[in-house]
C-alpha cells in the first residue's frame, strides 16, 4: 500500500493544483485523487441546448415501513432485490441539471444545498462543487427554475453560509407552488411534523432571497427552449419541463417519480412524500404512457445519475432505459 | 452567444490550467470546458479492490448486411429502434478498466490507442487522457493484462510515437492467444484481409515492446484477486476475469459480447468479429447462465460507459441492468 499511496499522491497534488486555479469548494475534489470518485457531471445537446447534469449526490437511509404508503416493506424490499440493490435500505439520488440555451445560463432545481454536505457526511451537497468542475460558474447563471418547494430542490438556493448561491440568477418559481407555501393561511393549517418543517424550510430560504423570485406560469416558456408543464400531486405546484430545439426534445420530469426501481416499475405505489398521492398517481401514469407513445427521451431529478433515459411499458409499470453515456459531446 | 461564450471561456482558462498542472495529453480536456464533453471516469469498490473505469471513447459507424453474420439488417435495425438508437447506425463503445489491488496497479486492456485519436477524428484514444484526468499516471502502472488480440484491445499499449504507453509495466497476455497468434504458420494460412491484418498489427505492437510479456494460464490470478478464465470463441485465447476480495465479485467480461443491446438480447446472433462464432455463442450462453443465477456483477469492455450491471434473463435472451452511479466511493 505504501508504495501506491506515494504514487497517487503526486496525481493528487495535481488535482489539488486544479481544485485552487479553478476556485473550486473544498467539498469535493474537481478530478478525483486516489480513493475519490469522478465529478458526476454529464453533457448532452438537444438541438442547440446543452445540458449539463451535475449530481448532488444521493442519500441511503432505513426502510421504513411507511417509506411506500401503500406497500408492504416486504413488497418493497422485492423490488429492491429485482433491481440488485440491497435490501432494507433506500438510496435516493439527486440530480440538478443546467441548460445552456446560448443566450441563457439556466439551472433547474439545486439539490439539497451546500450546508447538506456536513449534515449527511458528505452524501449530498456536490452541486456546486459539480458545477465549478463542469466549468460553470455559480456567478454566471441567468436563471434558476425552481419544480417544487421540497428541501432538496430548493435548499441549494443558499450557500452554506445562507447567501444566495447563484448571485446574479432571476429565480423563477411555479406560480401554483408560490402561492400554496408563502400562504399564512395553509401555513397555519399545515399538520406538525414534515408539513409545518417545509412551510418553515421555504420561507427560511426564500426569505434569505429577499423573497425575490419571478412566478412562472404552466404552458409557458421559463426561458427559450424550455417550456414549464403541470404535473402537479407531489406537490401542488409541481411543474416538469419540456426541452424542445429543433426536432429534438426531452422530458425533464422533475419527481413526477422518485427512484425509477420503485416508482417507474410500480406506478401505483405512493411515496410517504407525495402531498396528494392519488393525483400524483393519475399524474405519473398519463406523463408515463405519453412518454412511452411518443418515445421522449426523459430526465429524471430522483434517476440515478446521468439520469437521462427512454421509457418503456413493463407488465402492470415501467421501465427506464438508460441512455448510452456519449464520450464526446 | 458572445455573452456566454466570455463567461465560459473563465472556466476554460481553469481546465488549461489544470490540464498543464496534470501534464494531461491535449488530446481530451481534463475537465470539460463548455462544449466539451466530461472525462469519463468512473470508481467503484469490489471488497478492497478499487476499480476505476476509463472510456476510451466510442465508434459509431454505417450498420452493414453483415455486422451480425446471422442476421438480416432489418432485424438488427428492429433491435436498434428497441434500444432507442438510430437506425442504419452502429455505435461501439470502449471501456477500458485499472484495478488498484492495494499492491499493484493493474489496466486490463487498453482501448484503441493514442494513435487512433486523430484516424478516428477525436471518437476514441481518450484513455490515456481519462488515466491521467483519474489521477493515475501511466507511468505508475505495474501490470497490463490483455485479453485477447484485437486492436481496440492492445493498441492502447503504444503512445502515438509507438513507444510504450505504461514503460514500467509488466504485459501480461493470455499464453493460448500469444501462441496463435505469434505463430508464422497460422499466420500464413491467414485469409486475406481482417485475418491476415490482425496478425500484422499483433506483430506491430508487440514488436514495438521487444516481445516482452508474460504469458498467463487460464484459472490462476494475474495479479491478487483478479483470475484469468478462458472464455473462448471471440479468439482462439479470449479471458475473462473474475474480481475478488471479501465477499465481493465482479465478472470482467471482455468480448464475451459486443454492444449488449444486440448481442446480450440475441445471444444468438453472430457478430463478424467473432472467430469462432459457434464457439462464441456457447461461450456466451454459459456464461450468461452462470452471471444470472449467481446474480453477478459484470463489467463490459464494450458496454456502454461506465459499464457495470447485472444481469436478467429477457425472453430468449439478456437484459443488462446497469448499476446506479455511486456519487462518492
Amino acid at each position: 500500500m505504501t508504495e501506491l499511496n506515494r504514487r497517487t499522491l503526486l496525481a493528487g497534488t495535481a488535482a489539488a493544483t486544479f481544485a485552487a486555479a479553478a476556485g473550486a469548494a473544498p467539498v469535493s475534489a474537481a478530478t478525483p485523487a486516489a480513493d475519490k470518485q469522478a465529478p458526476g457531471i454529464y453533457r448532452y445537446k438537444v438541438g442547440s441546448l446543452e445540458v449539463t447534469v451535475a449530481t448532488d449526490g444521493a442519500r441511503t437511509f432505513p426502510l421504513s415501513d411507511s417509506f411506500v404508503l401503500n406497500a408492504k416493506k416486504d413488497e418493497v424490499n422485492q423490488a429492491l432485490e429485482a433491481a440488485y440493490m440491497p435490501r432494507d435500505k433506500m438510496t435516493i439520488h439527486f440530480a440538478p441539471i443546467v441548460v445552456n440555451t446560448g443566450s441563457k445560463l439556466v439551472v433547474i432545481d439545486t439539490g439539497n444545498g451546500e450546508k447538506s454536505f456536513a449534515e449527511t457526511k458528505g452524501e449530498t451537497g456536490h452541486f456546486l462543487a459539480n458545477l465549478r468542475a463542469a466549468g460553470i460558474d455559480p456567478q454566471a447563471v441567468d436563471t434558476v427554475v425552481i419544480s417544487h418547494f421540497h428541501g432538496d430542490h430548493v435548499n441549494g438556493l443558499l450557500t452554506a453560509d445562507n447567501k444566495p448561491a447563484f448571485a446574479k440568477a432571476e429565480v423563477m418559481v411555479s406560480a401554483t407552488e408560490w402561492k400554496f407555501w408563502m400562504d399564512d393561511g395553509e401555513m397555519s393549517r399545515a399538520p406538525q411534523g414534515r408539513m409545518a418543517d417545509l412551510f418553515k424550510n421555504n420561507r427560511r430560504v426564500f426569505d434569505a432571497l429577499g423573497r425575490k423570485v419571478t412566478p412562472y406560469e404552466w404552458n409557458k416558456e421559463v426561458a427559450p427552449g424550455i417550456t414549464a408543464v403541470a404535473t402537479i400531486g407531489h406537490t401542488p405546484g409541481h411543474t416538469s419541463y419540456v426541452l424542445a430545439s429543433g426536432n429534438a426534445k426531452v422530458y425533464v420530469q422533475s419527481d413526477v417519480t422518485n427512484h425509477p426501481d420503485l416508482f417507474a416499475r410500480h406506478p401505483g405505489w405512493h411515496a410517504f412524500f407525495d402531498q396528494d398521492p392519488a393525483q400524483a398517481e393519475e399524474t405519473r401514469r398519463k406523463v408515463y404512457d405519453m412518454i412511452v407513445a411518443e418515445k421522449l427521451a426523459i430526465q429524471g431529478f430522483h434517476y440515478p445519475f446521468p439520469g437521462l433515459g427512454h421509457l418503456e411499458k413493463d407488465g402492470a409499470g415501467y421501465r427506464v432505459v438508460p441512455a448510452a453515456w456519449n464520450p464526446v459531446l
